[in-house]
């Protein structure tokens, strides 16, 4: 894990927020690279989930809701955890992981409901600490103006509801989907992007009629986890665990997590619940606003049970390049080297970069022209990088590290007859292509296909 | 503008944040068609200005960041307005709102320094009240745990400045982007999407050299208006407003809005500032740490200059939407209709729905099954939409009001010899086409090429 942050800083990842002034906890930017990789994993969600289905629509809601909202979903009589201050050093912990024993090891915690800060045992009763950030909306600070930062994307779909329903004119099945930041104020953080204050969600809201609910929860945990395959997890890195009964949350009928091997063990990755009717129940009540769907067939309003794939942005982030992330001692080239080689084996769609462009030599004008000239040309249609600087080998191990499918050498033949090579990441293989059938190989080869049927093999 | 608001209401582009409760004031939802126009958009800019340039990388920061963060950004001291109560009503507005007497006209408030609500004329002092929204981070609520939601982007790359430079191995000139959320805690709000008090900013630093900072603000006045001209907004519905030198804000040297002739007047839609040293040199005092560049040919430390253009993306889609719009009394189609007609002349590729299929009848099973087919294979790479209710001219009317390019209907000789009409949004032209050459036709339509170079003109 240490590795992977290291690569995540040292090459434009992933950034502690605020670094400069000490960071902040559970808070982390997204670098040049990382918000590449990062609009690639939401581009594709969006792609599979919304642009090429007819019965899912997007919305894009606002983080500050109505306080209703939340007064109406439970999140303001429900959504806390068990707060508790060690006596002697004012610090706060969640009891349930005091209890657990999650802290033992950290620091001076060696037994459970001991403090890791100062080994202290003595803490006060616990009370519900609700983990929703406020603050307060208009230009009156009192707890009439109390607003608060959603915890989840779900709201903005049940009470648009019918909005959405009306204007796109939907029947049943269908679903309303969102990616959209999302605030926690936990009290407990770690694990890198594992547990942020601060992450983008990505959720879908699919309703059903009640008596199909139960098929279409078993097709969403199918979607979800074929999703996360399409992202380059391994089926073996994932597992279900399903929420017993008495741990579900206040909505839910019934609740399976995806979870992913991280390097910290199996952790939850993803999930879906049967809410059931219980929000657009609720809001209809709290509102007083109908949240009914008239089922047009039997000619009967119902309220629509709703199954909920939930993924966190970050979360499958990080288990993207967990998965990727591969570090080869003594160098892949059976050169014996000191340092270790990393590459990270990104599914090329997701690569930040597709191609880089290295003319052979920096310092021979006509090498260092064309080279421009490839980059130019391409950088219209593809992501690209240009590299003149150390050996080629060196500018090589750059790119692997950071996942670019391809490298795209200049060298003198190139001048001779306008071709160049393509070397790929995974096989380390050569090939030497025309520059004019560059493009639509590139794009082939991305979507998938095998580089080497674009040109002949090349070894230098 | 109410004929504007009332479109996106009910054709599923915006909607009232937590309607259903209410309403928040100045929060605006996106509904599916509004939510992928703003991707459409924000994509443009991605691709513009991101994925094509060599000279700028993308970042994705959080909204919450430390406080020193605005402390040293002058935030904390400058970003206010003076606020002022109604002794009366106890309303509270801003003091220069009443002076200039923008409220004329509004409820009760018949000249300048009225009160719109009472029509009072008695107020407290003015205070200056920091528009940026605080709350407490963790689960201490104290004054050692407030922190702020960011009002602006900006600040993200100013503190990033030196990991992004150093893990991308940048030379000047060049320029750090970020587009996302940012909230500020405006006094009054107003005009649909124009002031809100929560939105989205596409924000671009651009470092130069301190000697060409003026060289590159031109550059970038030029390059932000192309990018508004390629949104489909008419150059005489734009013009610049330079700040005069007492108005600027701390931080900048030469700031140029660009405004947009919205319903409501000339307003701004983006701008262009020239921010000096300014902010990296407060981030290096403050911080303890050096945000300087080291220049390698001149060999010595210089802090660049930083030219910021912005832009308020739901600004830009409220432009786009008016620019769009028209409302065509009598209906197009010269039959003396009582209603008029709306239709959305979007730019193609920002269409939220690029073909609509229809089948001529939905009682014909053959031109259902068919069209049908047709839908499934083109949705594969574009955004369809699948209609058969009503009249073909009711269809293609609900299309043009929401601004899809091309709807495509499957009529009896489709059966026999597989061609389709394809009718044209703005010239209601229509041509017979090869189902087999659909997808590359409409491909480069959406890019700009004349439809009817793709088949026969038809009229049916």
């Amino acid at each position: 894990m240490e590795k992977i942050i290291s690569l995540c800083k040292r090459r434009g990842f992933v950034f502690q927020s605020s670094e400069i002034y000490g960071g902040m906890e559970a808070l982390w930017d997204f670098g040049p690279l990382g918000a590449l990789l990062k609009q690639n994993i939401k581009n594709l969600w969006l792609k599979e989930f919304v642009l090429k289905r007819e019965d899912i629509v997007l919305i894009d809601g606002t983080v500050i809701m109505h306080p209703k909202v939340w007064e109406a979903s439970g999140h303001l009589s429900h959504f806390s955890d068990p707060l508790v201050e060690c006596k002697n050093c004012h610090l706060r912990f969640r009891a349930d992981h005091l209890e657990e024993g999650k802290y033992i090891g950290e620091g001076k915690a060696k037994e459970k409901n001991q403090c890791p800060n100062c080994g202290g045992k003595n803490f006060t009763k616990p009370r519900q600490f609700n983990l929703m950030f406020k603050t307060f909306f208009g230009p009156v600070e009192d707890s009439a103006h109390v607003v608060y930062l959603r915890p989840e994307t779900a709201q903005s779909m049940f009470v648009n509801f019918k909005l959405v329903q009306e204007s796109m004119r939907l029947s049943l099945p269908f679903g309303i989907a969102q990616i959209g930041k999302a605030f926690r104020n936990e009290i407990t953080t770690g694990n890198f992007l594992f547990r942020l204050r601060e992450f983008e969600i990505a959720e879908i809201e699919y309703f059903v009629k009640p008596n199909e609910a139960d098929k279409y929860f078993e097709k969403w945990v199918e979607s979800w986890k074929n999703f996360f395959v399409k992202l380059g997890i391994k089926e073996k890195n994932l597992r279900y665990y399903e929420h017993p009964k008495e741990s579900l949350a206040h909505y839910a009928k019934r609740t399976i997590d995806i979870e992913y091997n991280f390097p910290f063990g199996f952790s939850e990755l993803g999930g879906i619940a049967n809410r059931t009717d219980f929000d657009l129940k609720a809001h209809s009540k709290a509102s007083g606003k109908d949240l009914s769907f008239f089922d047009e067939k039997e000619k009967k309003k119902i309220y629509p049970f709703v199954i909920e794939p939930t993924v966190g942005i970050e979360r499958l982030f990080l288990a993207v390049i967990c998965e990727a992330f591969e570090e080869v001692k003594g160098g892949r080239e059976k050169e014996g080297k000191k340092e270790a080689e990393i590459v990270l084996h990104l599914p090329f769609f997701l690569s930040p970069i597709k191609v880089a462009v290295l003319p052979l030599l920096k310092n021979k004008k006509e090498l260092v022209k064309k080279a421009k000239e490839i980059f130019n040309f391409l950088k219209e249609d593809f992501v690209c990088f240009y590299d003149e600087k150390g050996s080629i080998g060196r500018r090589y191990r750059r790119q692997d590290e950071i996942g670019t499918p391809l490298c795209l050498t200049v060298d003198f033949q190139t001048l001779e007859d306008n071709t160049v090579t393509l070397r790929e990441r995974d096989s380390m293989e050569q090939i030497r292509i025309e520059i004019s059938r560059l493009k639509e190989a590139i794009s082939r080869i991305i979507e998938g296909e095998d580089f080497r049927k674009f040109g002949k093999p090349f070894s230098s």
